[in-house]
């Protein structure tokens, strides 16, 4: 009995270390299809709301989002890790992100006891946003390259989620912008969550993903990199030592960190409870990315 | 030039009556299947915030959601105009409601200027609802109907959308209520948009349909009741000059002025500008139903 | 029917423009004195605040001073345009303006529903002010011209203002302010007006004159100038081409353009609804004097 | 140099008691005509407010009023005490009260580092009034006497003057209400200072006269009624110990505390500094009108 | 490590269910004089602070005050339980306890991370208090018994606490009260921290003693009652089974449950990180005392 | 009876200066141990908290702890005029300054009708302190002389008693800091008034000891120096004319007016009413230190 008594003491030290503090969590798609994590997880932000943390949730939904096309026998495209997103796959996106997914992360919580309230870049012009063209080097002409309704973040409106933050809702943000013109742009989900946690001056940016963290063995999963100051990041990626996927997350973790928050984490969501192990206890898990000392 | 003015000052009147007062305006499935009737009607609701009132948007939207589950195969099921809503049917539901019509109206809110956010009554547990069950005499005996996932409003959580109104934002709300469970369920947007105006404590209830109001003979147009008390509706039923799917609306439209909404209004989304000539012209249209005198 | 709401419709841009700004508006005395004039002139002064804007009206009054004064047998004095004023002048002035015309306009503004509160620059030591004393070169000597109670502004205490403004209040400012010993000054209205649009950091400062406006011939009322960059005016002024009473006129819109005001306008309150159709639609009307490109 | 100090500690308990409390003065038009008297009573109007008290001024003005009026040649009209105001009676009142002496109060008070706002209560629509007729038998005949533009309080705004009070400021009031249409109406200074230590639930109301007091021998100053609860004033005028302005006095009086006004007094404007003496010390002066035991 | 996280995620809804709510606890002097227990206390109380609720501290000091009184030779005397208090125990009453122990809570909440402000009933006269007089047949005439400077509670001063619980202090309170005039009373600890529950609306008293809470027999620690609802109470006293000391906490624990407070509670101090197991577990330890089903 | 109003009259200006304005108080052991001095004092700043300024109250308490220490026969050491502060010895502090003095401040305070909170320096970690190290050179090595649980002030947290001052508490603050472990300090209180005024923005620090001020010719009560600015004081020092206690004084005095406060005074407590003579009159007592012309 007294066990228990002395495992909640030994929170308190993080409790009140974090305290107030504004943690922006993106959950990966790979997570959120999987049923039974995505709850047990969102017990935990829960718990996170009421011992004093202020949880933004940001979710991706590729996975999702793929499935449902390929349903509409819709061929999928991407370029450079970028969906292509024409007028129909926008369509799905906002029937999949803001109309499923997000709604299911709501109604998850609200049953475990919390209160979120769902959102997309559209509502309030949350996430000003404008197209995204890639311009590259073709046989030494540069072309432009057209992603279609593909944006990046220009501006975040704080005022509405720190609202929702100080009268105790979690927010709940599915990755779509908002242009000057008021039409909707698909935004990848990484910079979006760095881009929230610069805004909202979050004290950690947490990727969830479905890997172990950064690995200096790629086929090992135990070669996890605990602590990675940014500037030795370019060291590892031109090393070829981390690669694809993971690339543009360390980008993300860059961009929050060199814009003032304190470090960013990229940690697995098939540990159990990764969340409170990470804010809550002293088990450092993943890796964390932080300013240079 | 001076005629442009004197218009101007002709809705002054109107403007001082409604100034910060809400308005709850339901706009039916129809018109909002009809995009250039319903871009000029968002228009006209931004225009209304920026004169001073409250306008809160409730939206159906069974067309698009008939459509969707047809083009899936899936028999629509209907028991007394409600709808019988299994698992995958709350799932398209939502995709269609929350994710593709509630995200194109805030987008096309913002297009114009406007600030909208868009909810369901799952964010922020805003519409507590309970399973709707049908009981009803058949041969004799009292059977209960089962519905699926279809509820009714137990009560408006009205502090967020009272927040929402006083920073200027424009609600848009999808008829999905959340269960103590914190599962979603199926509403009927016109008693939901009754029970929000009540809970808002709006002065007035806009029913936008299809048809020109609450009609004497239904085969004649013109022949729109102007003012109907509430006490006039049940004869109106008897006789049979009211029926079908005008019944449910006059209740939600007795529901709220018994609540203490001033007025309910039933008028066509077809007029051009028709919440303009509503609320800032003297010309009423449509059917404004009231308390007895 | 709809050709009204359309026109309400075409406002719409102006009232986002300007909403929520500070308009400061000076109604000179050849308008006080055309009773119709000034009544549809308020009326719109009341719808502007409905639409959102916070107009600040400032109003003259040397017509209605210099008739009373006549009427006491006291012979007229001015020195370069400015009243000598002697301490009988003043009491007439205060009976006159602070008594007679402001709370004239405040009752018109009672009338038609809107809320006004008529203020000297006494009121709340609104308008501190030191006397004014010309120093001009007579013979080859310095000589100082003592005009009396005569005095120019010093600071302008904008809290009780914005107070009243943001409680949707229309302050009414008769041009009377209060030196360091709490005695009233005469203050000329053009230059209070333009400090109140600094201290107020109003969006425009608006001179309702008898004329059309500055014109490149002073015989041709058609040649009005319709934007006048800052840097253009010196230039007019040298050539002739402007003079007398525009000349202090023009001195007070460039004070309150160089003071952060956005825009400056001289119009004439003979065209019917001038406020209206220069601030709801795009029809200018006057001169527009702003910043140099 | 202790003495000094000694009396200020003595003050202590009535700074203690009145703290915070708003306290209706009205100042006579006698007293209003005596420059020094005047002078020194608003300076210890300024005391009061600066040792926390809150105080509100409400001035007569009927002797300036009747001297202006006889130099424009105008005969001066009463009926049973109340002025026959004409629309040009009512335009020199203007010019007199709201004009002259309520911006000579509020020049006097800034005079001696008091912060002042003058305000009728066309301001704000601040008193709100309704024409006043006298119905009486004549000849056995209910007949109608018509007095103008003369008015009877119907409410009093308070917002504004709280605010005001709030943040420091003296409010001071002429006696001047507007009607549901704008208009202005001479309103008598004593009741509406009783309506207004009602609505502003003040402690105190004062009537600052050219009398000492109630007098049971009206020959004899000081014959004084120290104290008379309100159920003796009756006795008082049937007897005819009390008569003539006195009589409409006291009616305000009993209307304050009736309302829920503590005490009202009554008490001479040429007793040095009235006001201190009645608030700061235990010496009471005048008569003190209070509910009955 | 997973199972750490897991008993985290099991105080969730005790988490949730106390969150924002006031809990009054009074700890006795027996654990206030046990050094280790009482670190561990607090802190546990710190932890409950930062987890959501709102802990108000009452200690007691009867230990260290006769330890003291002892230590100066003067002889203890108390008339019914309560300690006689002549001015020189009131002296040392200050100085143990407002001066030493209330002062060592604070510093150990100091230490261990949180933010307390230690008060008496004097700051902000926090707890008014009248002298307490016992009234008592002797030999069949009333006499009154003198205890001295002892108290008991008129009214218990929210503002100031409730401040200090809404910006996150812990208030931390003293047994002594204040009279009328300003003298200090000394106030039973037990009936004081019910008063404070009261006035506070508290969701909890609890009362953490040395014994394990009430017994149905004396001499079984392990005969405790867990629930206990107050109608019982007296039968358990007239029956002898509940006696001395544990009569006067079970009287507080009625008067608070009577005032509205939902539970009061009886725990041993000794049981280790009582307050957590009773507050954040399921776990529920001593008596319960609580309304009648 | 005029004269009395007359003197009223006469602190209006000092009143008016010094309204809203914090002044910070610090009444050495001297007065504190001279009962009728110490009420009557305490009365003069219940009074100025009336009059509108925000008094903060430091005390000492010098002398109550040595005839305590006496008492316990313990001998009292000091070094260079600080207490040497063993464990018991800052346990006698708590008690004698946190339990006795401080609570008797507060409690007469209570009696004359003010309301006062009495706190230490670890309320709220109101005063956060670092061990206090004297660096000295003996015999040609630098030595550390360690004085025990000695502070001085590292940061004041100024939150929690502004709130206290807007809400018309006067704090009453006993000379005790606190570590980083939450260990309380013994602190003097001169330079902890000083840094109190600092951290508040106070207007003016005031030392009430028990000489006139500093004096020319220390055997002459007369040489008090009315004007002293800080350049000055150095060569008072090295003249030896300012010797022993004065110079810490002094020091304290020269920190306050560098770190912002308008005017330090030094002034005597045997003077009757000093504090509102020096506040409240134009008749400067003791010697005022101010930044130089």
């Amino acid at each position: 009995m007294e066990e228990k008594a002395k495992l909640l003491v030994e929170a308190l030290p993080y409790i009140q270390r974090f305290h107030g503090k504004t943690m922006v969590i993106k959950i990966g798609g790979e997570i959120i299809d999987h049923e039974r994590l995505l709850k047990s997880m969102l017990k935990d932000v829960v718990l996170l709301s009421y011992v004093g943390m202020k949880p933004v949730l940001v979710h991706g939904g590729g996975k999702e989002l793929s499935r449902e096309l390929r349903k509409l026998g819709k061929p999928l495209k991407f370029i450079e890790g970028l969906r292509v997103t024409d007028e129909e796959t926008l369509e799905v996106l906002h029937e999949q992100l803001a109309g499923k997914l997000n709604k299911q992360i709501v109604s998850i919580i609200a049953g475990v006891g919390g209160k979120a309230v769902g959102l997309t870049g559209l509502d309030g012009n949350l996430i000003q946003a404008k197209k995204l063209t890639l311009r590259r080097n073709q046989h030494g002409k540069e072309v432009e390259i057209d992603l279609g309704y593909v944006g990046e973040v220009e501006k975040v409106n704080a005022t509405l989620i720190n609202y929702l933050l100080n009268t105790g809702y979690i927010p709940v943000i599915a990755p779509i912008g908002v242009d000057a013109e008021g039409r909707p742009l698909n935004i990848n989900s990484d910079p979006l969550a760095a881009e929230l946690a610069k805004a909202l001056k979050a004290k950690k940016l947490i990727l969830v993903t479905d890997v172990p963290g950064v690995l200096r063995d790629v086929n090992n999963p135990a070669s996890v990199i605990s602590k990675l100051p940014i500037s030795e990041v370019s060291g590892l990626i031109q090393n070829k030592i981390v690669k694809g996927g993971m690339i543009p997350k360390l980008e993300a973790c860059i961009r929050a960190v060199q814009g003032g928050v304190e470090a960013a984490h990229i940690v697995s969501g098939h540990v159990p409870h990764v969340l409170l192990l990470e804010l809550l206890t002293d088990k450092g898990v993943g890796t964390m990315i932080t300013k240079d000392a």
